[in-house]
């Protein structure tokens, strides 16, 4: 970005959150927020108002500009921005905006990939991916990014071939929550424990399908071989094991972890267990991404 | 039975329903009845009451005996019947009852088993493992019990060596109501189509994770690849091929598949598609091997 640019509001409005950023002329965060408002629970139309009443001072900033990316984008959002079809350049998200003010307030797309015959969508993560190779100066990797719905991604030399989405997050909260398994959680600390958790990664490496590992935690309980403050770790071994188990082979490759430090931790130790190295980027890839974005419609 | 025996009470208390059926001294099944009475839903004490209430009347028959599987028998249940370790014959669980009303009301064990040092469990199963072996005049075989924990197990001249658990009929449901697919099955009407099903036990057996495959039913109903009448068959294909993907190799086997009419077809087309043979034996089978239980026990 140069350095006559005006500054950015970066927004990732996601399914259960809306957080925003405020990017200096520089791409320097200057301000966070972050609000309990996902996309879905907002009626039609009220989002621009909801947008000024969370972030209107940032936007009065003379020429401000404002790039948004997540689910805001979907058909269920404020407008839709249709997927990108991988394979497809990182750097063609700046040229596939779909704008809400013209040249002002705009949607950065997510990509769409197929295999066999099943398509494959991602919203929001396209702009960390981004964010993450700028923030590591590489346009090659193998991504994960962690979360609700986590995603494998390779990238080479700047182009995303292929992609595939676990529903991690999400399974390990129903499990949690609606199953057998929550007869064995009532008032489960949620603390993290190392060994519990690693021992649940090896359990479903060995195992075939989650379907079968995740009963395992329940028979575990039953018998008194693991103690109450244990179990959601292990739990957590276990969801996240299940990805490792099924994950894409990655070969010698480093794999860079891009999320929050409590997932990342989570995932390096899972990774270490299948003897694969890894790094962690922060959730500030988001920021980084949305920045470059700008830097690429704007400069 | 001899034909000198009295009438046998013959009782299923699972963790949904409790159903019962009176068989004549030849173990003939004379009369059925089922009720949602889940044995999780009732107060400590009244288990008792409860059972006369329903099945008084077959109570009162001079000097009828009534014989429980199913969860009846848990700790959570109405009394603990403790589990018998694999291996075990079939047929000594009749020397194993857990008696309520001495040599009158009796409960039948469970069965337990360890792999990899993770315990596995069954309630109900046992009893429907022996009425289907004897329903066929068989002592070795392979059988899947589908249902909310599917079971799979080996029986080998009457002793089952081990078995596993898979939460399938559970992580239908839980996928179905709690997770992002329930956006995509609002008003999904419940009719079988084959071909969706077909489609969705093939996708599962391409893809490596239950994880990846059920976002992928989420994927192709945004994409409009399916409509909505054929997405439950679609997730439910998805859902039993993860079973079928991980299941046990049963080599040149034929498959006992013991279960409802439904879930029977769906299991047998979903084998099919993995060539491998299989029968069904209906529901009778409780009854079946309550009947022999009892034959164990008085003849």
């Amino acid at each position: 970005m140069s350095t006559t640019s005006p500054p950015l509001v970066a927004l990732d409005w996601g399914t259960s959150a809306l957080r925003g950023a405020l990017l200096s002329a520089h791409g320097e965060v200057l301000q966070r927020r972050a609000f309990d408002v996902g996309i879905r629970g907002v009626p039609p139309g009220s989002h621009h108002a909801l947008v000024q009443r969370h972030f209107g001072d940032w936007l009065q900033t003379p020429d401000a500009r404002c790039l948004i990316c997540g689910m805001a984008g979907s058909r269920e959002g404020w407008v839709e921005a249709p997927y990108r079809a991988c394979p497809t350049r990182l750097d063609a998200l700046a040229e596939h905006i779909t704008w809400i003010e013209p040249d002002r307030i705009g949607i950065v797309p997510g990509l769409s990939c197929e295999r066999d015959g099943v398509p494959d969508v991602m919203r929001g993560e396209e702009t960390q991916l981004l964010g993450a190779l700028q923030l590591l100066g590489a346009d090659t990797a193998w991504l994960v990014l962690p979360g609700t719905h986590s995603k494998w991604v390779e990238v080479c030399s700047g182009v995303v071939s292929t992609f595939a989405t676990w529903m991690t997050g999400e399974c390990y909260a129903v499990l949690r929550e609606h199953t057998i398994l929550a007869r064995s959680l009532v008032a489960a600390p949620d603390v993290f424990d190392g060994a519990s958790f690693d021992a649940g990664v090896v359990h479903a490496l060995r195992s075939g399908s989650l379907l079968q590992s995740a009963f395992g935690v329940r028979a575990m309980a039953l018998f008194g071989r693991v103690p109450l403050e244990r179990r959601l770790s292990l739990l957590s071994g276990v969801v996240i094991g299940e990805e490792m188990r099924s994950r894409p082979s990655v070969q010698d490759s480093e794999v860079v972890i891009v999320g929050s430090d409590e997932l990342g931790t989570r995932y390096q130790r899972a990774l270490a267990l299948c003897g694969v190295r890894s790094r962690c980027v922060g959730e500030d890839a988001a920021w980084r991404g949305l920045g470059a974005v700008a830097q690429a419609v704007w400069s």
